[in-house]
């Protein structure tokens, strides 16, 4: 009896604290590492290595905001539920990953690829409106902006000034460029 | 004593038969559902929502033998492989997915991005010389090439008349354009 007592209040424990840390409801385990407490964006590690690639995308002028090669990661559990669904699951988390591209003539004609990286932005899926004090939340998604000299600093400050601007032609699929990723179709 | 000697000879049974199938050395595990007795190379599916994605490629241009958006995944013992020796391992399957470009006018710029499937290539690496009688089989890799009409159907009849020519600037990393697949690093 009183070991099922000290269970119960472990559990109570667990749970209460799990809500403290999360701000207020569960973190979904899918982007609980890349969250923090106030809502903070940390950039996702080992997304090429071990989640499912999403898409590629290519803004070949130099002079354009978006130059470069995009390609985007999400993780197994992302791509299965938006399959199921038609919609990104709670806590599902974006990487996009920015490249210089190269060209050069081959045998094949003229080819360009994927250089270095300049840019990441990340997108994690809000349904509970978790974060509504931080500015980089907002329009149903957290929103982060990375770059190679700082990995560890989130460079948008404020979503609406930073980040929707590129995303209006996306606006009727939840903000995201889901024509160009036939991994969810 | 019995059920030793029924285990081992059960061992010994299904090591002839590993053999035989394999048409003298065992198949890598990697492999083996997508190469036939002779050396018949089959199309892998399922690569983009569970094998790990390599490396981008565009050739912009519409007359170029290589036209379209190129992306290429492996699985992911291939790319743990790679990340320790520097080479493909034995068994390696790489599958590369060609799509037609889609350009939109978009406020991030002019963008492209990838379409509906053209074309598929397979590269599978044999470090053993299997298939020494199939045309397919050379340079250290087994070549396939499938379109959209009939994917049951490896449309390359000889690699060195149907493969090669596209590789030749590769031929210096095994035939492979590893400078574009940044997981590798």
């Amino acid at each position: 009896m009183k070991n099922r007592a000290i269970f119960t209040i472990s559990i109570c424990f667990a749970a209460a604290l799990s809500l403290l840390v999360s701000g207020g409801s569960a973190a979904p385990e899918s982007y609980f590492p890349y969250v923090g407490e106030k809502g903070s964006i940390m950039l996702p590690s080992g997304y090429r290595a071990n989640w499912v690639h999403m898409g590629s995308w290519a803004v070949a002028e130099k002079e354009a905001p978006g130059y470069g090669f995009h390609d985007v990661y999400a993780q197994q559990s992302t791509v299965e539920g938006y399959r199921k669904t038609g919609q990104f699951p709670d806590g599902a988390v974006l990487v996009k990953e920015i490249r210089k591209v190269r060209t050069e003539e081959m045998t094949t004609g003229k080819t360009s690829y994927a250089d270095e990286i300049t840019t990441w932005f990340v997108m994690i899926k809000d349904r509970q409106g978790r974060y509504k004090d931080n500015p980089n939340w907002g329009n149903g998604w957290g929103w982060g902006l990375f770059e190679p000299d700082d990995t560890g600093k989130n460079l948008s400050t404020d979503h609406a000034k930073d980040c929707i601007g590129c995303h209006i032609p996306a606006k009727s699929t939840d903000w995201v460029y889901v024509r160009g990723y036939p991994t969810l179709k």
